[in-house]
């Protein structure tokens, strides 16, 4: 059992600290009416208060339950919001992108990083970052689009124990009852998406990233060997994404 | 004097190596019209012949000459290229910017890696970068935009040093012998917005970057006061630019 309120300290003296030394005093982020951002919108209320401004970015391909159970987030905790939809840029770029369902979420990934950011100049704000840890090993996010932010404070916790951690922040019921999606089209899940559940999955990671198993010790806590060679090679080939372009010696 | 000869053999190994790596075989690029994308075109068709793809990314706000010199350097090289104009999803947003020029282009800059992005997955390639060495220490560029690629080849060599390289390697004409702009708008000037010629700035970056020249040092080598303060404090408020987002412990 995590000791939450040990945590919840840790990231909002994180938060106070990390914004503040790049000379800041605002915050935005976007929200997606996920459990991930809804996390750090309430910690970053706690901390920002009034400073913290929450963006709302919807495509014609969201879940029509997002917006809705993002303004019931903000209105419980009394959190600053706009609503702003990527539809119409999406539109002037989507047939290049042969309905690719993929290629469509990467994009509306990256338009809602350039509106994010642009709002984050105009405020003079920095943008705090909202993917959780299983997604950030696993590589199930958009390089440069929802993984881009200056500081991250939940980059750090599994997805499947930050179920507990918004039941603990009160987190409204509409987000901590669905299942994960990366609502890029109404109806995606992560776990079909991934193939497993995030408990299955954070329990491997746990093993294998947090304790350094080795595969035989994989295979003797239980985990099959398709799993084990599916998820290792979903870690390496994504590595990219959690490092910095590679830059030539000369 | 460089040994140009040496450096681009040294950066033939480098776009081989790399590319090989990510599995990968073909690769992307965005091309300005500008020097550094030029020199970075020329390098990877040497390297990746016809599977190289450059893509010429005009806005409405593009200086009416990049498309005309990106468009001569392809001809004379033979590289394949195409052109996406940014235009339509620019004017979908451009009303929320107040004809802010920072704001504008930097949307822009996104918008553009967006496209890269969305073509380089197209065609299973990989993104090049061109930002040189005076751009990424001095943060005269866009994070999550032009910043934006897998690998980089010419992120070790000075913007002043370039030109040599350029001619070197046959740029056209008319792009080595432009002065330097982000074309963020027509008109605009690198060197009227960093206050100081590139010649002049590279003089001081070796200085103080390479060869880590204290102060009173560069006050020896002849740079003024007034410029030591400038540089070295935007080389510092921008190195968030040459970093990876801060994430929180737990």
């Amino acid at each position: 059992m995590n000791d939450w309120k040990k945590i919840k300290q840790k990231l909002i003296n994180f938060l106070e600290l990390e914004v503040k030394n790049t000379g800041h005093e605002k915050v935005v982020l976007g929200l997606s009416g996920g459990l991930d951002s809804a996390v750090v919108a309430v910690l970053c209320k706690e901390v920002f208060k009034d400073s913290l401004l929450c963006i709302l970015l919807p495509s014609q391909f969201s879940s029509k339950a997002s917006v809705d159970d993002a303004i019931e987030l903000c209105e419980k905790f009394d959190i600053k919001y706009e609503i702003v939809s990527i539809e119409p840029m999406l539109i002037s770029y989507i047939n290049n992108m042969q309905n690719d369902n993929l290629r469509i979420g990467n994009f509306s990934a990256r338009l809602r990083m350039s509106v994010l950011y642009d709002i984050s100049a105009r405020e003079r704000s920095i943008v705090v970052g909202t993917s959780n840890k299983s997604e950030l090993l696993l590589g199930y996010g958009t390089i440069y689009g929802d993984l881009a932010c200056a500081i991250n404070p939940i980059g750090n916790i599994y997805k499947s124990d930050l179920f507990d951690f918004a039941k603990f922040l009160g987190v409204t019921e509409s987000i901590v009852n669905k299942a994960p999606s990366a609502d890029f089209y109404e109806g995606q899940s992560d776990e079909s998406d991934l193939g497993y559940t995030y408990s299955r999955i954070d329990e491997f990671l746990k093993a294998f990233v947090d304790n350094n198993s080795s595969k035989d010790e994989l295979l003797k806590l239980g985990f099959e060997e398709e799993m084990i060679e599916k998820i290792i090679k979903r870690v390496k080939i994504n590595s990219f994404k959690r490092e910095l372009p590679k830059i030539a010696q000369i």
